[in-house]
């Protein structure tokens, strides 16, 4: 298959372009029983969306989802949940200047070389308009992941350009602090200089990377599975899969390549609670890929936007040597959007692990 | 189904701790018609092995492999390959003293909360000496590559605690450079400072972290899909999928938080061959999650060992406060041993891409 | 997952129910390049639709496909395919008076037992209505099967109650002779027998079983896999995910328990064209699980429609003994609409082995 | 992947052939904490075994498993168990004189079309040398099913070419009724005649078919998933993916095309211990693809053995046509060895299943 599903015993599929008729995705293996209605998806839709701030593209794009199946009298009924978000402002002239030229940093010329031929109309499938999708299978994700264990899922924006927000406690940062600001960085001063930089870069017909950070807590010790599906290894698929996401690292990351073991080693002690804890989480939440039911905490890189108004040099099918400016609506930053679409990726891999251990777990639930 | 395989159109799937009888993969999808023989594994299991030199642990573990079906008369046969490592020396006293103490950085914890209890001797299933058959199915992988593609697949150590070697073309790198040194750095003068650290580390009864980087030359472009099995993603999960791995990045990586657009997009350009090229390769070899034809390059960080002779503090099963002495064998740095598992598992990974593509590309295929 | 996905390589996944908002299926794994429109689904929805004759059930469901995606200038893209139908014509208050009582013969009881609670209108999930989109995915892998392998799929009616039809060459039918009768069998004389008997159950308010035969003619040697996903194997399961389906079975079939080993081998011979083939068809074009080259032929029974206007005895939720009668408009006899459902079964099974043996072939194609 | 794995939660991956080293099978997806050793192997391969009786092939295979992972201690870890049976008395000389002929009935051909070449000696993987470990795997399967579930999986022989044993009550059949006679029909005048029949196929150098039952009790009421994966689903496609199997009926089976509604249809009553029954079983113990607590039901047709030793007209390779013998020792009967692969089978897929229906359920599990 084309790599259009993520996930095992909680599945998603998706199918659409940036301008065809719209977006579907479908939900496999939700729990029977969960309450669920069209409002649960329409706040991180609302934060995904373009235009909701001048920090992010003005493209009206209208994300209006509609369940057509799974939901009887409110609750899910354990079938299959099909969401469809229709395209509405597709312009489809912005592209017609580059239906033969192959825009640096996208797709064009990868689909020509595997299908033979492409949707030239705003990146047809490579487009991240695809992700109004998961970003709906991630709110029902989270709704789940919530009514039954207590999760909660958070991300926002450390860093823009040169700017790094100094975030000492990640699991204590809350959704309203990330929402008080449109660049989505809960640390003030940092998100004043960050709004700053990208109305500059934007100015400038330019456009600037940066770096997300998630936070899962309530994650149980014992999600994921000890070789190939570890809860790391589902995650960073999950976060590589979102368009433009260039690194990710767990914890202390890249940092940890200086490290001693004594130094970078987290010794476990009793909580309060009596559970076995950490004393620090340099390792992220996981250990030998299962949660340790510290807090999960990771970071992703997002290179800036490959679209701009300046004009870049490239080659066109011909093969010969020519200029592209891309004229449409681009993002001059693409973390304060990013930061929805993470977390929802990042729900729909632990509803995942949720189930696949319900399964694993029957005899020790059955002896305690 | 418990994480035990991976990939999709080659899939290899696992069993083995690292102090029961031994490890075994099963091949499902390799081609009909490859020569193979055990020979061709040897060359990389050696690269794994334990005690290859005072840089790495001194365990002894003889990997030798024996295939078990899927060859006929010395060439593939189509149907699954599978391969035996038997298990050697396994002295399971070293480890008699931490049978229920948790040992931090290791899985102890997460499989007692998972499962209920665990194989206490030497990390059971989540020790690393399940990678060794990873290995013998890399080298497989890398044989059809090469045999139907030209495909050349290299890693080597880039970073060991400070210090960092210079690669100004990672796809010239070749194996010979990097065997030279058994520290597995291709720059000599950078290997020698890295073998004198690791050195100091290990009287310490430390260990030291550290970053490889692997590099695949000659894929074709137009492998990968485009939303959630990006080659990218399968990348990115086969890396973590790697004990140790705490953070992956392709191309410019981490350092495009930095980027504006315009610096960071690569111009397309024809190369000499008429072929479309970038000029340079800050994208990594993928464009949208599929292969653009450059060379592919991302590196890995991989935490310093977390088993130490020092004594660290932690807690028992009983949830009592102790100190614990790891008193085995263990690699002062992990990084030299790392080199031919990343190589395998990227080897792995793009076969499944490669044969993916096969049946993506049946029309355009007909009409070239 | 909840078994809402069939196939590997060419994976279909389908959500919906028969009161919802409406059906939608996403196909996983087309080859880019084949011209695909709304038209070439029609004919087939046309033939399962409800409606069409008098020997079916009255309902009007008006299949009107969308295609949502996938779609470019006429062709497929290779990129996921998104087809929705909506439910137009669901008369909810036909089955209100079966909210708490279990129809005989149908999964209200076992749905249930399985999610705790249903969609109580006319089946939800499990009713017959998710066939649509079966039968939509089924067209476009027909059309690709023709398009690329000059593949043809039919299936017809051959035994209905105690009227069998003999058909001595099930690869010399024609979709003509079929579409003669609104019985769809093909041989004239038992088909006139047969709309009677449907006709004379049908007065009573009862219903009838039978027995469809489906032909592929023009499927190569060679398709299938040697072990668990023998074509067979994935064909049966095909067949027995179809509601309503009670036995399949492949050439000779359960006739072959009376046989001797002399009698039921295939001899082979040279064909006209150079080719292997068998002087007779027993096995029914597969032999070891792959194909022979031979028509592909097999037989489903499907058990008399469960939902009566007769009244039936049977329990309540509350456990007490209760009669009940299905009111709404059902088919006295399933399996003229079952024919276009089993094609397009049949169909989406060889196209998922067809890509597969793409990828298994790779060196043998390249040698020949 | 070539189809060497079967299941999604519970899963087997097989490798090996009749003349190689020997067959291998990885169990993934096994619960933790279950009792297990290799004595709880061995019934059932004893009972699948060559030359336990005069009425099966007389070559000795001598099936000692071992177990290469997944135990410690005495229970399973919930990692993945792999399990080894060496091949021993492999006589490879009795194939060669049929290197280069098409046997008829076998898959020679179709590999040969496949694959470009075969493993002439034995069949290689389309041997049935490869259920051993099927058996292996599924002796594991009833174990936990038994152990968590109290389920019991039987199988008998109900046909021998013309002698048809009646069973009235499927669900009270014994195994020991079943092993008292080396055909394992229960009833033992049948069983008699059955005897006497393959004793004559036998002197007359030919072989005969059958079908078998098979009756699982002790399944609750909601396994199996609505739509692709039905319960019905899986078991047919576990059946005839077992070599030989032309037919799969569950319940009424083929005779349900005979019958009305009002005859077919199972009245639902309460039972004793105040549970939800059906009065008769036509069904077969799944509604909807889900199990209703009945007793599954169903039987699958074994066609005669395709090696015969009388000579039978074939092709060879060159095309050229030939006589052939196949000499080696060849069940003459099938069935009574078929037995115990499909329980096997059986208890491989209701495994799977029973683990789903563990994600599915959290809900309901939780409020009951």
């Amino acid at each position: 298959m084309a790599g259009n599903s993520f996930g095992q015993n909680f599945r998603i599929t998706t199918a659409g372009e940036s301008h065809g008729p719209g977006n579907v995705v479908i939900l496999d293996g939700v729990p029977a029983g969960i309450p669920l209605a069209v409002e649960d998806l329409l706040p991180d839709l609302e934060r995904r969306r373009p235009g909701q701030s001048k920090l992010v593209t003005q493209r009206q794009e209208g994300d209006i989802p509609e369940i057509l199946s799974g939901i009887f009298e409110g609750k899910t009924t354990g079938t299959s949940i099909a969401i469809l978000i229709r395209n509405q402002d597709q312009r489809s002239k912005d592209y017609s200047n580059i239906l033969d030229k192959y825009r640096p940093g996208h797709a064009d010329f990868t689909f020509d070389a595997k299908y033979g031929f492409r949707d030239y109309r705003g990146g047809g499938r490579s487009s991240a308009r695809e992700t109004n999708v998961r970003v709906a299978a991630g709110a029902v994700a989270k709704k789940v992941l919530k009514e039954i264990w207590g999760i909660n899922i958070l991300s926002y924006v450390k860093q823009v350009g040169n700017i790094v927000a100094d975030i000492a406690k990640p699991e204590e940062v809350t959704l309203e602090q990330v929402e008080t600001t449109p660049v989505r960085c809960p640390e003030p001063e940092s998100a004043a200089k960050m709004i700053a930089l990208i109305d500059e870069v934007r100015k400038d017909q330019d456009s600037i990377g940066g770096v997300s950070e998630v936070v899962a807590t309530g994650v149980p010790a014992g999600w994921g599975e000890p070789v190939f599906d570890k809860l790391r290894a589902d995650l960073g698929k999950a976060m590589f899969s979102i368009p433009a996401v260039l690194g990710v690292e767990f914890g202390e990351g890249f940092a940890a390549a200086l490290k001693r073991g004594s130094e970078n080693n987290d010794v476990f002690v009793m909580g309060k609670d009596g559970r076995v804890e950490t004393e620090t989480n340099r390792h992220g939440g996981m250990l030998g890929g299962i949660s340790s039911g510290m807090p999960i905490v990771f970071r992703c890189v997002i290179k800036p936007t490959s679209s701009l108004s300046k004009a870049q040099r490239t080659v066109n099918q011909a093969g010969e040597e020519v200029e592209i400016q891309t004229k449409g609506r681009h993002d001059p930053c693409l973390l304060p959007r990013f930061v929805p679409i993470a977390e929802a990726m990042t729900a729909v891999t632990l509803l995942d692990h949720a189930l696949r251990q319900e399964s694993a777990s029957i005899v020790i639930r059955s002896n305690s």
